[in-house]
């Protein structure tokens, strides 16, 4: 037998499990940092964040090499196989998460540029709290393997959805009222876009999540304040 | 031997590969159609892309789960391993390729009720086509194992980015000079995001075909005419 595998397999699944939860570590600190960044004007924790993106791009790569391996090797049934899947569509969606908040950041560097409007990065950085918070809860239900915690993630999707629409519309009536104003709050609006992406991220998290854990696909479909996306 | 997978894997490999395509087929379709519902102010065919959708999520829950049931039970190995995990991979390209058509069709709906927008929508075609023709050639360097042509696919992704661009300040311009459009015209922005999207989805395709084809990441970086995105 090759030293490579010597290894059992239920210490394979812990490491993966274990690279993952960095994954969400450090795409939750991303997240946090870039709406940070553009509540302070922070260019230099801006350029940080877009700095340490490639961390989680290559996180991603092992994640996905390993649970290729493993599944080749090991043949994982049933829960096994469930939870490498997981890992794997986990490191997906966290990999992105990273991509979506290195544009928030490199958004962020152009706008500290333009006059400074308060009202409107105030929404940004409230919005950008609960959709850091819906990424923690989704971390600790993968961590603690809290099934709850995962479902009521998945249940509360529209939370995000409406500081979203809420937001448009506040965007909206900023650029209407100073139409000088639209070239910075276009990047506003991909920021809030951006944003409500990750909460969608996050709430496909909890249904893998809650695939891994009960091997049950949800039935009824994913509740959703406003209909133009997904 | 279960009699369910007495299939050749070579069989079993094509059939895969086949899926693939008839995806290719249906998610070029609706990006064609959707972008045709925009610049033809046609509702019926709006809605019937975004009642097509669904199709595409079957396929590829279908694709990704024979690609498993493959890994684990045949072990492939080398080119029989990349050509599985091409497959899913671009399978989940063409599935979110497939929202994002569904996106732009559901806006379409909801602007067809304001003024027509004539130069921007022509300019939406227009990128609408560039981006649709990637499509088309990215899966025919699948359909052919033509390397080459995935290549180019890969080496022209700044076009698209320079049309966005473009069609981005067009947007501004036509907001500022006339403020009752911020509203109309924030829908064409996003529509306008989705094609770019769209187009970075074919290089990535056309990155994942390279690697099935050559077993060789590309060493340089992707060219990219903006730097505000990924």
């Amino acid at each position: 037998m090759n030293t490579h595998i010597v290894k059992t397999y239920g210490d394979e699944l812990d490491q993966l499990s274990a690279e993952v939860v960095l994954m969400g570590g450090l795409a939750e600190a991303q997240v946090a940092e870039a709406v940070e960044a553009v509540a302070r004007r922070d260019v230099a924790l801006a350029q940080s964040v877009v700095a340490r993106d490639h961390k989680l791009d290559e996180l991603e790569k092992d994640v996905e090499r390993k649970c290729i391996r493993l599944i080749a090797l090991r043949q994982p049934m049933a829960d096994d196989l469930r939870k490498t899947v997981a890992a794997m569509k986990l490191a997906t969606a966290l990999e992105r998460t990273g991509d979506l908040a290195k544009n928030i950041a490199k958004r962020s560097i152009v706008i500290s540029e333009a006059e400074p409007m308060t009202p409107l990065t105030r929404s940004i950085e409230r919005m950008g709290k609960l959709v850091s918070s819906r990424l923690r809860d989704v971390l600790d239900a993968y961590k603690s393997g809290k099934v709850d915690l995962a479902q009521s993630v998945w249940s509360s999707d529209t939370e995000v959805d409406e500081h979203y629409n809420a937001l448009f519309r506040e965007l909206l009536t900023y650029m209407m009222g100073d139409p000088r104003t639209i070239s910075a709050c276009t990047h506003l609006l991909f920021m809030a876009k951006n944003l409500e992406r990750i909460g969608d991220y996050a709430t496909n998290m909890a249904e893998h999540i809650n695939y891994e854990l009960t091997g049950e696909d949800y039935v009824e479909s994913r509740p959703k304040a406003s209909n133009l996306d997904q």
